[in-house]
């Protein structure tokens, strides 16, 4: 697969890459935004995830059945996802239809935001909100988050509340989305078959006179101390429990061994709380991984049992991360070659597709400012030595830990 | 990209078949068992779902540590599932790993099922079927589904029940196993790049001795009456909406114009039902699908909303199908031509891996017995029209239909 990184930047800042290969059938194209929940000020929270919807409805040039028809005239797959610290809008199409693809997205992101687009929007995202009533899961993580947090932004809803989202304006909604879209906070990354030189023409016909606004992004250390969490509630039937404490950032040089780390405590198919819980019968879920973020990041566990069964699913699962750490620590090192390889394949098997690569490039460049190939990406993973997962643990202590629980209570 | 399709078919009845692609990065593996829910006693529901959990648990030649541990020395990426007319155990790998690969679902399709194995095991389908109580969508599918198809085995859940999963024996399931995982009765489908040949001596020599048992499967002709059921559970916080009838088989010539219908009317992309239910802010989830099964078929319909207006909605649904039923026909030829280029971009994008591509071939020589490359199903695709989505809902008419819902109540 002959692969060809190529990258550009505009003078407004934005920064446009390509992995080009011109033995795929597709091609894919993102726009990421650096900006989330862990941007906003309390009272917008949910902001930039109603501004994701609100860029579906329309520009001047297009309503917004217009965007619609057009991406399903090209027959794209398209999506988009808001995340505490992403915004990123996506196309898989076949190469021909690239430069549509682009038009769409560079168009759509200068969007009307009407007032009554706005106003029918809001009621789309209150019933999003409303339908995080019934899972349970969903309900516990925002909960844990907004207790491990505290006031900082990586605690905070991406979806908001009812009542942040039922009080926001189209002004206050305005003036973030003029704050934050700014070309220099804003990454275009494109893989598969494509003409570079034609994507970077079009890109800066369509955004070149964008104005930069200098966006930043506030690095406050997330408070970390020792928490413990109850919430019954009777219609709930099963009992989930959740753990967050610190972990590796996505700059961190840790991150290759902690990730062989969470896939050795908690990978799904087959792992210390796998074979500790799930094959016991204990737990129907149970899972460890790691959360890296903009110059922090965190480790995350969590089962889900019948409730009669929750004291012992909770020692099992804390007893299962403690017994690791300090002079306890044995992680083998067939356990960390199995888990190489599991991790070697999956990234293999995502780098197979434009869509994949596509993701990784933009996401990756928005988080480090550089370009990883796959094969830098498998030679830093394949280094790592149970010294270096050792070392993770010495220096996460997985602890101190915020704790959380829902069940039906006794 | 050369394609190269390869079959052959071992005296003892079982078939292997290959697309060898050897520009590929990786190669896939699965061994499709033409068995499930469907093909259960009711006494013993939920056996098909079990043995896929008791295969990974060890044979005469390794335990289930084995299974597991050397599955990750190779790195592979493997999942089992069970439906209600197929199980299967698929891998995806490194091209080199897959003799591994292969050597351990032939190992595993011939298991010990162990008694102390099966005790345990039965604990974890139990706390799996537990996890169903909080997942109103799961629950509302299962009564569906029970309602619509009364004694017919497309109405069993694929878990079965605590009670079926509870009375289970390891000899009945030993009688289920013998009958069902035969030779006849399993193809294994392999994409990416590989040695056919290799591949078949490889597969010869572990199951080449496998006796057949002319499994066969019984093609009731399911019941089809208007009915309506409403489940009021205060545990839920959210009403759910969902609809049965009839549609086309997975042999039958109207499933691409279906499957265009489908996308029509429900595609979460966009598409009637969306743009009546979601975008409106009335649902926060809306759609339409369609379920070719083994010589018969359904369509699917969907949606979840605030109890408020639970009416509303679910006239709305109703209303947005039977508007194109009769007279009222006004799909039109932009919406067919933007619904094929939406299912040809994603049809493309799952053959672009072999992970893609080995799932169709075993799912299309299951149901069809014979080989569809890519292109003539893009072909089969791209040549529907607004006459034969016209023809779909003649033949079909969207009733008469099972409709139920779940919700707080009043």
């Amino acid at each position: 697969m002959p692969l060809d990184f190529k990258h550009t930047k505009l003078p407004n800042g934005l920064n446009i890459l390509a992995e080009v290969n011109d033995d795929a059938h597709t091609a894919a194209v993102g726009f990421f935004v650096r900006t989330g929940a862990r941007d906003e000020a309390p009272a917008v929270m949910g902001v930039s995830h109603f501004l994701e919807h609100m860029m579906f409805k329309g520009t001047d040039r297009r309503s917004a059945d217009d965007v619609n028809r057009e991406f399903d005239e090209i027959g794209a797959n398209y999506n988009a996802f808001t995340s505490h610290e992403q915004t990123v809008y996506y196309a898989h199409v076949l190469p021909e239809m690239l430069p549509n693809a682009v038009d769409l997205f560079a168009d759509m992101l200068r969007p009307s935001l009407r007032q009554d687009d706005f106003d029918m929007e809001k009621k789309v995202i209150l019933e999003e909100i409303g339908m995080y009533d019934d899972r349970p899961e969903w309900r516990l993580h925002d909960r844990l988050l907004e207790e491990h947090f505290g006031n900082h932004g990586l605690g905070y809803r991406v979806l908001g509340t009812a009542q942040t989202v039922g009080d926001l304006t189209s002004t206050q909604m305005r003036d973030y989305f003029t704050q934050r879209y700014s070309p220099d906070n804003l990454v275009v990354a494109a893989a598969g078959r494509l003409d570079f030189d034609a994507l970077c023409a079009d890109v800066e016909a369509r955004c070149g006179h964008w104005s930069p606004t200098d966006a930043t992004r506030s690095y406050a250390t997330p408070p970390t101390t020792d928490k413990r969490i109850a919430i019954d509630d009777d219609k709930v039937t099963r009992q989930y429990i959740a753990m967050l404490c610190e972990g590796p950032s996505a700059q961190d040089e840790l991150r290759y061994p902690a990730k062989v780390l969470a896939d050795v405590l908690g990978d799904s198919d087959g792992s210390r709380l796998y074979w500790a819980l799930v094959d016991k019968g204990l737990s129907d879920d149970a899972d460890f991984s790691m959360l890296p973020h903009d110059r922090c990041g965190q480790f995350m566990a969590f089962a889900s049992c019948d409730p009669k069964r929750a004291e012992q699913v909770e020692a099992t699962l804390l007893q299962t991360l403690d017994a690791i750490v300090g002079p306890g620590f044995d992680i083998s090192d067939d356990e960390v070659t199995r888990a190489k390889n599991k991790l070697a394949t999956k990234a293999t098997l995502q780098g197979e597709r434009p869509a994949g690569r596509m993701q990784a490039l933009g996401s990756h460049w928005s988080y480090q400012g550089r370009y990883l190939p796959l094969n830098e990406e498998l030679d830093r993973l394949m280094a790592v030595t149970v010294d270096d997962v050792r070392s993770v643990v010495e220096r996460y202590t997985l602890s101190p830990r915020t704790i959380a629980t829902l069940g039906p209570g006794k």
